[in-house]
């Protein structure tokens, strides 16, 4: 078989096999069928409830175990909690076909890239669509979920150059705005973009659990409040293998933010009102010039 | 006039004077409006500018002076800032017709209680909406706010029952559930359920933006931030108010929620992702029945 013919199953699209058919697996295989980006797509999933729910959506064509899914596809996207993708490697990596390009869709990036570079897998390019949602499995799949927003990837000088542009190709296929960054850059900033805000939610649930009783505090709970938490729905698992992946980010934003607080904590006990006006326009003011940014050109 | 040809204009619909006519005020109006709840709506601000556009969108039928709208009203709402109501109510207290309902969507309660009472108006009935939004202003209003969601009302002991009967009235027809509480109970729970939350969605836009620039930040903004961050959105001046009329409640929860932070930050440092997933999972169950209770029966 040619490279060429290898390289695409029978229409010319490639065979794509996703690992973990939840929210994220299931919304690219549904981007990718819609944008007619995929000739096949097979599922490969711990969780055989998942398959069905993937298979019955019509998102997965077929389910098949690692192995052989890897052997058969032409790209490989592993979308499982961070946790679980250096034993994945470490099984594609004995398996794969020369030609197969893998990609992932972690929220930290370093960790996964030194797992593959250790393996050897230079056509792994490493992957992380900024999009997500409070609620998990493929039910809650949707093909949009990537429109417009960034898919950050994080190649290495050892990258396989022709697997990038595969994985770029994908991305925008989905509807993803696909930019580059290196792992340690991607890892820092998303500490403060992401891993950050889903801890701070977290403790905000936590304390309003220890605080009272949920009946008693749902009548004095708006939609402020619905928004900020949304992000603590999240799984709790990946964020716990985010945090032990990017726990090196992660702590200095941390302590940089109780910093912060700290100085809030001040000024409200010294009835230090104005000062208090100054940091939340700042922040407004931040605030809206951000999301003004990260919101241009969504869908 | 007798009395009850005083509680009504000429349809006997009660004639309404709004004082702010923001999102809030102006929200109001176009929900009371759409529920036929009143005769005619006049609107009061400082600011022109929202007078006229409160009026182009039919929002108001009329804009007067905080005097006159007060001698020709049958209910009075104030929806200002919160610093600004002491003032105000001193300056009804001078005007207002003995029939006359007042009512005000504050943010905290204690303070605004004590004013009443140190005025001696019975008929000021203290109320919260717990809703609100991130866009302020007469073109962000819109008659849905309220509907579904809780409308707090802390009469005292010596408030009119009658004036509680006319401002819960008000709240049905704008789509509220209406919660009755005391006002020390109210500032203790809103202080963690809506003042701690804005207080830490400041911090973190306000981190951000010490870290990077928005631009750099941007590629790296998800859905999540964008919900976390929604409520920093919010207006500075009424969030230093807030502040200021509830920091009693506020510094406690706030310290309490520092010493959160501290057993996360100390587990991250010592690498107990066990732990932490622990914390994950109790707050995101906890949000879950939260939310479950808080959305029940929302539009």
């Amino acid at each position: 078989m040619s490279r060429a013919a290898s390289k695409a199953g029978v229409n010319g699209a490639p065979r794509l096999a996703i690992v973990g058919v939840g929210l994220m697996g299931g919304s690219l295989a549904a981007a990718l069928r819609k944008a007619r980006f995929v000739d096949r797509i097979v599922g490969v999933d711990e969780d055989p409830r998942s398959l069905e729910a993937a298979r019955g959506r019509g998102l997965i064509d077929a389910a098949q175990d690692l192995e052989t899914a890897a052997r058969e596809a032409d790209l490989v996207v592993l979308a499982t909690p961070l946790g679980a993708l250096p034993g994945l490697l470490a099984r594609l990596s004995c398996c794969l076909p020369a030609h197969t390009v893998v990609t992932d869709m972690g929220s930290a990036k370093q960790s996964v890239v030194e797992a593959a570079h250790a393996l050897g897998l230079s056509r792994f390019v490493p992957g992380h669509p900024m999009a997500g949602g409070e609620c998990s499995g493929p039910m809650a799949a949707r093909a949009d979920l990537f429109a417009g927003r960034s898919a950050i990837l994080t190649p290495t000088e050892g990258t396989d150059e022709e697997a990038v542009r595969t994985v770029r190709a994908m991305w925008v296929a989905a509807g993803a705005r696909v930019i580059l960054a290196d792992a340690a850059t991607h890892d820092r900033l998303v500490a403060y973009t992401s891993h950050l805000p889903h801890l701070l939610a977290f403790a905000c649930a936590e304390l309003l659990a220890g605080y009272a009783p949920a009946e008693a505090l749902a009548p004095f709970t708006g939609t402020g409040l619905k928004d900020f938490l949304r992000i603590a729905g999240s799984d709790p698992v990946m964020w716990r293998d985010i945090c032990a992946a990017n726990a090196a980010s992660l702590a200095p934003a941390l302590a940089a933010y109780a910093e912060r607080l700290t100085g809030y904590s001040e000024r409200l006990a010294r009835g230090d009102f104005e000062g208090l006006l100054r940091h939340f326009a700042a922040a407004q003011a931040f605030r809206a010039d951000l999301m003004h940014r990260s919101t241009h050109g969504e869908h």
